[in-house]
């Protein structure tokens, strides 16, 4: 068949059109660079994947300054700091007092539909859709990218370098030889039951809630429409669930520390697994991974895609030295210089969950001395602003 | 035999002479409160036990502004930072610097002298060697202590309260009937490998070392003794250990970050269990606890003998109100005012604990988890900060 594929040429072919391909094609071509993205799934399918939404100042400031689009800004909710109830009461992590930042809340579907219309408008080549992906030639001077379009033309892309940004199921991972790389994984026994319900927000920030039931975690999605989530057994059957349960559940967790849910119609129930991976290095030849086909964070600290937009940022400028001097050296400092966040913000990820998620085989001095860390953290402005500071993303370099 | 019983009476009845009881006795007696002080021990076998001796600025405070001695300021050796080993280099919390206190290196044997000499200088009533301590009548309006003492005459003392500071095998704690105490407790899959070693200081401040081998915590004793201890099996056989095998254990340890041991003939080998545990609430009835009675921690923190001073700080207050009153509810506040630090320092010496050991368990996830906590702290103002207020200890009330 490989008569009859089509041959091209591009700088950077790039698997994966989630929001960390759509934004390294999208600084690389504001850089002068050519890429071509591909991606299994189609637009609309994409578009129907919701994800967490909590954006760092710095993931927002990349979108809004670079020219996506400022619809960040009108149409999310800034949040200036959240609240962690235990032991009874609520306390708040002002991040604006503490460490001046911000978090944004703006789903990652908007995130996704930002990006896929600025690359649209500035002529960027996307194919979604496309079926039969592979990538060869890595250690080569001229890896490919392979695919069949979705009108069934094979095609053959040879590129300066390859970027996988395939997701947490990541293809191009797995072209990685084994004795070439590190995976360093862990399980979580438990998970989030998620819901969207049709009803008014409950509270002005979101509030992480450490109660003897467990973890629940109240947030929004718009002025109608409210995400919350609660500690679950990883195989719970959300068929078991009815709308008044749920609330129960929830309201018992919130009520520990003296609060109250409004409630409405519930229209959506997932549960949510728990994961913690990575692999090291994050570079082969000439593939370079990004995102979450390089490491997976737990929801909890909301890092996933702030992660994401951090590795592309560094790779987008790495990648520019790279293609300038077509050396493979950049693509190792990439490496070394995302993971060193990577590490932090899988750290800060376990932190956020081991402190305030009850864990299975939990006895009740570690319920006790969860109830003293979020006491220390919370009644210490330095320990606040060490969250703080890890929440709101930190700055670059740093 | 209670026919043969001396009967006296007293303000306070003390159950253990170690630091905690004598500096409680030492304080009452300041505000002019009476108290009678039993030990099992003999005063030169309390002076045998080697214990840690990093004292909080509040404690060396305690010692040397209530006239203890001032012994503490000369013969101390004042830290004004930490070194953290880890990812093949140290990094240095700099308690000054961060927070404006230090600790000072003062063996706990030296403050117990101290206190020891101070209430025999005041005229304090002071038992040791005694045996059959029991105590009784709690709940009622005279509790009293009864015991044998070194010359085999039984007493019986009345007292307004009674105050348990016997130390982590408490008997005191035992008279607290089970449906009003609760007990929380947690056992560590390790424990220190203890040395006191005859050689010059191998660095200027303590190390807390990180390594694939498992943590390692470089201390001093003088200027010519050093302690030194690393991470083993409970069940861990001194007698297998030559100062070569120990010697290369530890150059092992601390090498991995670029440290190298002076070394010299090992006079004393010990295994240091590790647990966590506290007794809630800290009353009954007439009876306290206070100090290892009440609550053991593991030493990665250096918190027992600070936590031990801290409680009986608030105590000789709250009895002071109580002695006045003659009313129970202070011996409650007591309770709720000590456990808030209790609960703190339980979590800072879990939170030390396993940042820096190397768990059975751990997977190569968890070992780079930990290099990036502590990258995170070491890099953080705040997060050092954190670090650093814990370590020197919280001021009083917050």
């Amino acid at each position: 068949m490989s008569s009859s594929r089509v041959r091209s040429r591009t700088q950077i072919g790039i698997v994966g059109a989630g929001p960390a391909g759509l934004m390294l094609s999208h600084l690389l071509a504001r850089a002068g660079i050519d890429s071509v993205v591909v991606d299994l799934r189609g637009r609309r399918e994409i578009e129907e994947t919701h994800r967490a939404g909590i954006l760092e100042q710095d993931s927002v400031d990349l979108l809004a300054g670079t020219g996506v689009c400022d619809r960040v800004h009108r149409d999310g909710h800034r949040h200036d700091g959240i609240e962690l109830a235990f032991g009874g009461g609520a306390h708040r992590i002002d991040f604006q007092g503490l460490v001046g930042a911000s978090t944004q809340l703006y789903p990652q579907t908007d995130v996704f539909i930002d990006l896929a219309d600025a690359r649209e408008r500035d002529g960027g080549d996307i194919r979604f859709g496309v079926t039969d992906v592979s990538v060869d030639g890595l250690t080569s001077d001229t890896p490919a990218m392979r695919f069949t379009d979705a009108d069934g033309t094979a095609h053959e892309i040879r590129a300066d370098f390859l970027v996988g940004a395939d997701g947490s199921r990541s293809l191009c991972r797995r072209e990685v030889p084994q004795a070439r790389r590190t995976q360093y994984f862990r399980e979580y026994p438990f998970a989030w039951f998620g819901i969207l319900a049709e009803a008014p927000p409950s509270a002005p920030e979101l509030i992480y809630n450490h109660s003897p039931r467990g973890f629940a975690l109240i947030s929004r999605r718009t002025e109608t429409v409210q995400r919350m989530y609660f500690q679950c057994d990883p195989a719970e059957d959300t068929a078991a669930w009815s709308d008044d349960r749920i609330w129960e559940e929830l309201q018992s967790r919130v009520g520990a520390n003296g609060h109250t849910l409004k409630e409405g119609p519930i229209t959506s129930r997932t549960v949510l697994p728990f994961r913690s991976f990575v692999q090291e290095p994050m570079h082969h030849g000439r593939l370079v991974l990004a995102g979450d086909a390089a490491h997976t964070v737990p929801p909890t600290g909301a890092k996933g895609l702030n992660l994401a937009l951090a590795d592309v940022r560094v790779l987008a400028e790495e990648l520019e030295r790279a293609v300038a001097s077509g050396d493979t050296a950049p693509l190792e400092t990439y490496s070394e210089r995302a993971l060193g966040r990577v590490w932090k913000a899988q750290h800060f990820s376990y932190w956020m969950t081991t402190m305030l998620h009850t864990l299975p085989e939990a006895t009740p001095f570690d319920v006790r001395r969860q109830e003293g860390e979020l006491a220390a953290v919370t009644g210490s402005t330095a320990g606040s602003t060490y969250l703080a500071e890890a929440y709101t993303g930190w700055p670059e370099g740093r």
